[in-house]
């Protein structure tokens, strides 16, 4: 027998009252605009992670595999300790993450687009025109009034022309084919169950097509839909479960929220901004264990590709340190997801620098944080997946393994 | 299919004269008292093993994986090349190798208490009042005359009111349930096996305890025994098989020797010094090819929380270094099992500073032996368990993996 880790952290974690915070700056990582260069992590003027480096530890993380560019689903999972090629979330489980929709244990996710048909029931637009945000929620609203027998139903807007629908049921599995054709002139397919454990989710599937097909009839543009990626919420241990642990998430996007509430996070509060999540951080200081924060505006000006704002949103990200170490936690991680480099205008492979401060850390000869000190730092280089038992470790939270 | 490590290994051993020596310093590594400062080994005057990190190549030896500590079971396992999350050793199987029992293919080890029971046979102190060692040894000599038809029996004490049985015959399995009911007020519970394969070695438990029960009527305080922890050797490939090496163990305390010999190492002379040890070394130098050298003060000394006092248990390892270099080994491995800060006064997580020298290294830029050079060394941080590959490697020992 074989044990993963982890079982060895179920059997490891130990209650104390010592607090984990893991500040995860998206798209942290960085690289310089020509070789040679520094990268924006670098040029920012970051004082107060600079001090932190210098008494902590530092290291890279790897978000996934060596050369690997995570979304920000695998790479969230990282982070928090699952990993990321066998915990893999279905494209609708990720879809009703990534509006803050807390998926349950019986629940089908699934990623629905509007589409328009003629009078043949073929389709001409796969996208229906694209139809703003608003009127596609107004059109989603609709589809609200559909009721499907012992079926509990879900159904939310996203972007245009995209919303996602949950069914909720004891015991439906996800195993169905997309409706989606791939192309006009044909109606919406069938959904095909793929096994029998299925049949019943592409019955309720199709009912619900039926249904909304009716309601739909008057609909300009919106007047049918189709269905893609059917997915329960991945099979993972909870937070609570795998570490012991009693979790906030702290953060402004329901993407990140999403995902947390799948490991089984609590939202706490309705921050806006930065300094807002680091009052929310001080208002529930006392009510949990472990505080993940996410700030996401590194990587949104990395995807700009704009080097100067994404270092810019680097020194607003310093600017909280100290309030975030006035409530002494006994375990603090500075991290992000993956790197998001200006020059490339997108998430990238390379690793991410990364920081731990703790009575425990090691200290090694980084004195400021960044991609090239972080290379030599004490944590080496590592795979995201064990930066939770890092961080459980250096809050005493892990027993001994063996005698 | 995939290779493992372990077929990977043994299908590139190769023969040569090439002799290596693993120099383990336990609990090794360490951390400053204070964040931002120098660690035992840093503090340490160590001119030998600074001389050797200049021409060999050093690095940072994870013990299990990232943030995991390991004892000293696992924490071997993984020097020895045996990946720890693979090859458990049960309770029993590693309190026989505490006492350098060396545990044959065909034995179960358990785990034994005395106990006190009062006249209707139940427990009313599950430690026999923690009889002094002596007096407990004088009562293991008794159950030696415990005999069972076709079995071979050995009982060894270990400390105050704790033992050893061990049950030797072709066959046996060790899935059998504990007997202690970790309460008093009952009689100790019947050793139920869990599976088909284990009823036989069951039924010697239970005539064995009858049998004992019978002749430890009279004794005042360990008047009955508990047993725990059934557990066969770890089925896994000798040293020999793995590595065609032939090994030896030179080490003072019980329990490495128990380990070593697990794995098949022969163990080498009675050292009770670290000096005696290099003696051995040096008479056993032509008989062997491989020289596991253990010692064990550098992790007392961190246990017992004296800075000082472990540091100068590191100079005192490192005075040896030249007698050792003075037999030209092939292939010379500093390390250690695991961290044992003196800060933290335990076993700790913290990756270990290890170092090869050979002619094959390649020499880094590390031009002192310690934790914040070893970070940035030519090894990098890797898993114990590549360690072995490793020295075999820079022995000469491993041939070309494909064409």
């Amino acid at each position: 027998m074989i044990m993963d880790t982890h079982e060895l952290i179920q059997s490891l974690q130990e209650q104390n009252d010592h607090k984990i915070v893991m500040l995860v700056a998206d798209g942290l990582g960085g690289l310089p605009m020509k070789p040679g260069g520094l990268t924006e992590l670098e040029v920012a003027k970051t004082p107060n992670l600079d001090e932190l480096a210098k008494i902590g530890v530092s290291g890279m993380s790897i978000p996934i595999k060596p050369g690997i560019t995570p979304g920000s689903g695998p790479g969230h999972l990282g982070l928090f300790g699952y990993e990321p090629l066998k915990f893999i979330i279905g494209r609708g489980a990720l879809e009703a993450a990534g509006i803050g929709f807390a998926l349950g244990p019986d629940d089908v996710a699934v990623r629905c687009n509007f589409c328009t048909v003629d009078d043949a029931g073929n389709i001409t637009d796969r996208r229906a025109g694209r139809i703003p945000s608003e009127e596609s929620a107004e059109v989603v609203n609709i589809l609200k009034n559909i009721n499907i027998d012992g079926v509990e139903l879900f159904v939310e807007p996203v972007k245009e022309h995209r919303f996602v629908v949950v069914f909720r049921a004891k015991g439906l599995a996800d195993n169905v084919a997309d409706t989606d054709p791939q192309r006009t002139g044909v109606p919406p397919l069938d959904p095909v169950p793929h096994d029998t454990e299925s049949k019943r989710t592409a019955g309720i599937a199709k009912e619900f097509f039926t249904q909304a097909k009716k309601l739909l009839a008057g609909q300009p543009k919106a007047n049918c839909l189709t269905m893609r990626g059917f997915a329960r919420r991945p099979h993972m241990p909870s937070y609570e479960e795998l570490y012991g642990l009693n979790a906030a998430c702290i953060a402004v996007y329901p993407m990140y929220k999403g995902l947390a509430s799948l490991v089984g996070m609590k939202l706490v509060g309705e921050p806006k901004t930065l300094s807002e999540e680091i009052d929310t951080l001080e208002k529930a200081w006392n009510d949990y264990n472990f505080f993940f924060v996410h700030f996401k505006y590194t990587d949104s000006r990395g995807e700009d590709g704009d080097f100067d704002a994404k270092a810019k949103m680097i020194e607003e990200f310093d600017a909280i340190i100290p309030r975030v170490m006035a409530l002494k936690p006994a375990c603090l991680v500075v991290t992000g997801d993956h790197s998001t480099p200006a020059k490339m205008a997108s998430h990238s492979f390379h690793p991410v620098p990364t920081l731990i401060v703790s009575d425990l850390a090691r200290t090694d000869d980084c004195a400021v944080f960044g991609e090239t000190a972080a290379n030599h730092g004490g944590l080496g280089h590592f795979e995201a997946m064990y930066l939770m038992p890092l961080a459980m470790a250096h809050a005493g939270r892990l027993g001994k393994f063996g005698a």
